[in-house]
């Protein structure tokens, strides 16, 4: 193939993004070679200033350009109500919901044999302080319904049981506006579990 | 949503890319953002360069780091017979087969009325040159099965009429290896006009 070495490394290293194969890699780097100024450019810098200007929040384990991050030192959120998510991407997932208006701890990952995942690659130690100066009420565990996401639960539970915080668990069940069918059986399970009296 | 402003401008920047919804974009920045040395840089540097490396063959209308590109000064090919295709991308996906080995000449696009696009936007005045200048034994069109492939085939076709080129169309039909219950009735109806005594 009679590729210039900088398009097949550009089509090469945007193919390893997730959510790209192949395919859309072409057509994105295809796209930007056809406006190097107008959007190839830009994007390079925005990406070298990131690169540098963004960092892990030495508290809650967010991605933002200052730590503590703005969630940490937003004085209007809740500080004793602490939502634990696997990663920054379910922290942002919850934030364009708009439904937790406490604070958050990024684990950076669930408890993993086949992925070597133990203990000390979670970030817990943050909230375990936290918990250990006082004004933490309640922990809510926004964890994935997958065997990981349970396990990593159930280890976090008893961890905190010894604390006196309060944790609970966002239910699982049918997503709302989703129709039954499309759903998986574990879903359903657990949405047949969850049930309540009307 | 609080979320830093240079995170927020990378996924938007990223979610303009072809191929890339907004889900993809936020976890392909987020890989980007959790290897900020290892894949955000190296990636970034890669796009300065290559924004700048990176032009358009005057011959051909290739991209590539050097002008006339590397198909048109590769004397192993064969300059006689030119390969015409909508663009770049359609160019790499000949190349990949390795089915042609003659040049190109990438048109850029198609006419097409809804678009706004006339003879004047395609990349042609450069293959009528190297038609005036001799050579030039046959010109194969290659463009889309579209309704703005086919217009731009027949004005192509009657715009080299008079040059005494042989100019010649790739078969439409059934993909190789591919079921026919999967094929649109356009593709059906070209295989079945396309078809040959054996
Ligand atoms: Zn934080
Ligand atoms: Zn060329």
């Amino acid at each position: 193939m009679m590729i210039s070495n900088d398009i097949e490394q550009l089509i090469s290293m945007l193919s390893r993004l997730p959510g790209l194969g192949p395919r859309s890699a072409r057509r994105a780097a295809l796209s930007l070679l056809r406006q190097p100024e107008a959007r190839m450019l830009p994007l390079a810098h925005l990406m070298e200033r990131a690169a540098t200007s963004v960092r892990t929040c030495s508290l809650c384990g967010n991605l933002d350009t200052i730590d503590p991050c703005h969630i940490c030192t937003d004085s209007t959120r809740d500080g004793g109500l602490v939502c634990v998510v696997e990663t920054v991407g379910d922290l942002w997932a919850l934030e364009r919901a708009g439904v937790h208006r406490g604070v958050y701890q990024v684990l950076g990952g669930t408890l993993s044999a086949l992925a070597g995942l133990g203990p000390e690659d979670l970030n817990v130690s943050s909230l375990l302080d936290r918990i250990a100066e006082g004004g933490v009420r309640e922990v809510i565990l926004a964890l994935g319904a997958t065997v990981e996401g349970a396990t990593t639960a159930h280890w976090l539970q008893e961890k905190l049981a010894s604390t006196g915080v309060v944790v609970s668990r966002v239910g699982h069940g049918v997503p709302m506006g989703g129709a039954l069918d499309v759903l998986d059986d574990g879903t359903l399970a657990a949405a047949l579990i969850a049930r309540r009296a009307l």
